[in-house]
């Protein structure tokens, strides 16, 4: 896919008011229930809004599901509570809030620690005569796109409390709620809004909790994500692929955070759109079959080590000499690194502005083997859009677990393993008589067992009855009459795992905002007039149909082409309201449609139209089939706007006012 | 779109175990956590189901948005309680449910009264030595699809008792809550499934509920259908469309209804995909641009009068008919019945179980004008897939009315109305001094009389101080002083009027359920040879790729193959497993797969494949190219299956084990 016309150049500097006012203003996406006074965190999308997010799943479900053979699912939103509390959800999704003693609002703890401390040591930047914004960025600069926006007051500090304040900063993710608690007293943060003093950090689960049925009885949550929907279903999605690994499943659905107080945007929010992927792997054997095709996609890595010591310079690399070299751990997570770079930048991320950066290990879940954030540089700093994982066999294990459902491959060796190992073999008859209703929890102890307890064991009972504690805490006295402890010659023809998961998981919501900066600019004539270039591919409508004036002579030919793009499945819109022809191209310029024709006197006459591309408004010329022909090529990827000029001369008529 | 092949003939009568069978062991969907046991009403939809799903999905997005231009929303599942609760939904959206006194369960009291009253029936009809099945479908059999499974016993009634039962059943939907216990009383209804009394119905609403945000103050509620997401943006919307109707909005997404005790597997379930289309259009003019393009879809029509004579015979009748005979309201929704009809019969349900029932008065919502249900024939009767109802001006009033926006349509007039009019003019500097505080209340009071009361007040004041009530309650005193009260003349340029709103709304999940039965057969060889005969359009995967053997020479052109069918955009599968041939064709029926390829010796030696067809099992052979240029064409609809076989010769090698 590529932009249908030459690079744009925007002499402008980027302002988000002005993007965000074109956004709304064209209806994009818009705050929920708006007459209603709306509620943060929740976002309607509007026409162009929604098309543009359907073009980018469709693509999506194109680039990943259908090109990789995935398993899609569509599982429910509405959760078992029982799940998400194996999952460990239930426990730990959670953000620690404090309250305003006097307002009672709500803030989250560690965003109102970072947005104090940060304001102060901007203060005290201006009171030194420094510019706040030429310090080098640092991950706390990073991370400014979520903490509240605090007022700064140019005071000086002394040395040591700056010091000591960036140190807060660079481990502010590390803080328990008490730790929090004890921050915000030595520091006497306040509620900025306020000035009022704020209560001890408490822990709020930010999941949406609902009860399932009449009786309220079944308690369950809106999916904080869709990845458990996959999980719980594995053994289904096994089955389907004959019982072999690697596959991957794959879903695009809705999930819920309930955030404390969300106030970035779409970057931000209660309610979103996910894409995620499961791909199932043998941890013995974490090659991918098509890394050759991704080895050689050059990305920006920036590896722990590089941020533990400090900066945040990015490495241009190979994702074959990444993988190579180690700095990410194996080849499928490599693969999808690339696969994630190509996604991106071919729906129009500027290549340039995308990151892949690698989590700390004290940032990883403790189960997790490697993990990398693409992240998409915006007004909003460096955003994770989309997480990379290896989240190893957690998932599939604790879930097993609790269920006691096998979730493992069994995969037939190519010949039999022989092997010795120590065993016991229990004397039945006598447990029965000796242990009575525990017999079964005895023997249940006995076989749960490990070589080096059952070597242990052995050696105890020859010198006399030993005590056995239980799972449960009760002690029963084994004596060496009950078991035989013997080394054995086992042979095993299958092999039994449980398969590791890569987890690419992508918030189409942060996506779909930033590629909304990356293609936003104004002409150079008038900055007032924005353009969003987004690929002809994923741009919301293809076509404007625009007719030079209300008169009814155009209605058939108007008709007519539409028909023509609909039916090649190409979107396209009428615009015949009052409106000058340059106020029309200026308002689906801001809309991203990339090709505009024009139906006019000559269409009647010769029946030709003029095609204009949206980033150089260029116009060309041609009979109606021609230039239908060209469109279609053009949305379809199929040729180039160069290759467009060559089929159609350019128009001499009257100019459009750009 | 076509099928692919010619019309299957099923030798077998219809089994739903053996469908639901092959649904669950295909994994085209299943119980949501199943692991954990599942819970009532929730379903995940596999590989095999939600490919076609989503297939369903984009059909109905160019069969509907693009190909009608209309606007499409993506609008939050979470939903503020105000705007429901002036939807009518808060106290509106219920069911009566009763419990069993002893064990507590929770029971639907109308299908409680309905299962037992129709196992009565039916145990009388067995007592008579009448067969069950042999009465005339009435509208009560047609509900048996949602009521409880109730076993009967032939024990033979009193006639005078059976009039009565049928006459109950008649107008179950029409009872009260109380008017239901009276019937449990009276007519000694206990729960089938324990014997127990039963308790008085209670009312439960059916929309899950949650909290927004952590300080609980914000009540939400999981949306019950996506229109008010539309109704809510009706500003933002009119504005996208210039200011002018008629136009649509459309949105697809989840919607939830807490469903008391859901049994009837997809179709009645607690998580649900809609579609919604909202079409404004001017309620003194509900003709359509393209009326003509749908006046000649022949439909089968189960009108209001005919149901009211105690019949359900259709009347077949072109939409053109039913529209100039006044049978259904106006040509927009004459024009919907039609879309939808080629919409369904596109996908594959079966022209002769598709039919548009319409609501009886006392059906439909005191606001609606008109209102036709698409039916969809299947083993659990006659089940309403589609609602297409003219919903009036009801839904923008209320919300306007709610949070005093304005959701109006402004149209200049072509000429100016000149109109007289009573108006009061006030004395403004009188209000102040008189009423204080109130002056303005009492203003607002004046002014929100119409001209009957207006020329009562003035009347009444002639004759001396008159008490003005307020809304509130509140009176004051009136006195001629105060204002004038004179006809005026007014002249109106612009016409303002709330749109009336025609929206046919479709349950996805229920027509992807109806779909699988309609298209579900097996072999005249085999009755456990099932085959989904889906069009190939909208099948989960068009073609099977099949290698002979697991023999390496055969990668390199599977691999060819399969992605050049993936670069056309074409979701293809291959079963390199080490079941036969047979096999892995059988099990691609079932998936309901088009098309099979087969790659033996000949491929490596001549570049030949075969192609098998799903339906009739022929092979065809030809050149890779030559065979995958087919498949394309008849995956897009371009050519069918007698064109393809013109393109290839038949097979006439070894033959597939059919």
């Amino acid at each position: 896919m590529t932009t249908s016309g030459p690079v744009k150049k925007d002499a402008h500097p980027f302002s988000r008011e002005a993007l965000e006012a074109l956004l709304t203003r064209r209806f994009f996406y818009t705050r929920a229930f708006e007459i209603y006074g709306g509620v943060a965190g929740l976002y309607d999308y509007g026409p162009p809004g929604s098309a543009l997010q359907a073009n980018i799943i469709d693509f999506w479900r194109k680039h990943f599901i259908i090109e990789e053979e995935m398993l899609e699912l569509d599982t429910t939103i509405m959760t078992l509570s029982d799940v998400l509390k194996t999952s460990g959800h239930v426990d730990k999704f959670t953000d620690w809030m404090v309250r305003d003693t006097k307002t009672g609002d709500v803030l989250r703890a560690d965003h109102l620690v970072e947005g104090v401390l940060e304001a102060r040591l901007k203060g005290d930047k201006e009171a030194r005569g420094l510019k706040a914004s030429a310090a080098p960025e640092s991950d706390a600069d990073k991370k400014k796109k979520r903490k509240k926006d605090v007022k700064s007051a140019a005071v000086q500090l002394p040395d040591a409390l700056v010091a000591q304040y960036e140190s807060i900063l660079a481990q502010i993710d590390n803080y328990t709620g008490a730790q929090l608690g004890e921050l915000i007293r030595t520091h006497a943060i306040l509620n900025p809004d306020t000035g009022n003093e704020v209560g001890e950090p408490v822990e709020f689960n930010l999941m949406f909790e609902s009860s399932i049925g009449p009786t309220g009885q079944i308690k369950g949550y809106l999916r904080p994500e869709t990845a458990q929907g996959h999980f719980v279903n594995f053994a289904r999605l096994l089955e389907f692929n004959y019982g072999r690994v690697p596959f991957a499943s794959a879903q695009i659905g809705r999930s819920f955070r309930n955030e404390i107080s969300p106030r970035a945007g779409l970057i931000r929010v209660r309610e979103f759109t996910m894409a995620e992927i499961e791909h199932y792997v043998d941890p013995l054997n974490k090659r991918h079959a098509r890394f050759d095709e991704a080895k050689d996609i050059l990305v920006n890595l920036l590896p722990k080590d590089v941020q533990a010591s400090g900066h945040t310079t990015l490495t241009k690399m190979t994702i074959g000499e990444a993988v190579a070299k180690k700095i990410v751990d194996n080849e499928t997570l490599g693969y999808f690194l690339g696969r994630i770079y190509l996604f991106l930048t071919a729906i129009g991320i500027d290549p340039a502005r995308l990151r892949f950066r690698q989590h700390m290990q004290n940032e990883m879940a403790h189960y997790a083997a490697d993990c990398w954030d693409a992240e998409i540089q915006s007004s909003y700093g460096w955003v994770e859009c989309v997480g990379c994982a290896d989240r190893s066999a957690y998932d599939l294990s604790v879930h097993s677990k609790r269920t006691g459902q096998k979730l493992v491959v069994r995969q037939a060796l190519p010949e039999p393993i022989v092997a010795e190992r120590w065993t016991a073999e229990i004397e039945k008859k006598l447990f029965g008589p000796r242990f009575k209703k525990d017999a079964k929890a005895v023997e249940d102890g006995i076989m749960a067992l490990d070589e080096q307890q059952l070597l242990k064991l052995k050696m105890d009972i020859a010198n006399g009855p030993t005590p056995l504690k239980l799972a449960d805490g009760r002690e029963f006295e084994i004596t060496s009459d009950l078991l035989t402890i013997s080394k054995r010659v086992f042979k095993e023809t299958v092999r039994e795992f449980t398969p590791n998961v890569i987890e690419p998981s992508f918030g189409l919501g942060r996506i779909f905002y930033s590629l909304l900066e990356h293609v936003f600019w104004s002409r150079e004539s008038d900055e007032n007039r924005g353009v969003l270039s987004l690929p002809s591919a994923i741009a919301p409508i293809k076509a404007l149909i625009v007719p030079i004036s209300s008169n009814e002579q155009f209605t058939p030919v108007v008709r007519q082409i539409s028909a023509q793009l609909r039916k090649a499945g190409i979107s396209c819109r009428v615009d015949d309201s009052n409106a000058s022809i340059g106020k029309r191209y200026a308002r689906n310029d801001e809309l991203g449609t990339p090709f505009g024709i024009t139906i006019d006197f000559a269409t009647v006459q010769n029946g030709t139209i003029t095609l204009r591309e949206r980033d150089t408004t260029d116009q060309r010329i041609g009979k109606i089939e021609q230039v239908v022909a060209v469109i279609i090529d053009l949305v379809e990827g199929t040729i180039d706007w160069t290759e467009a000029c060559k089929r159609l001369p350019a128009y001499t008529g009257v100019q459009d006012v750009d």
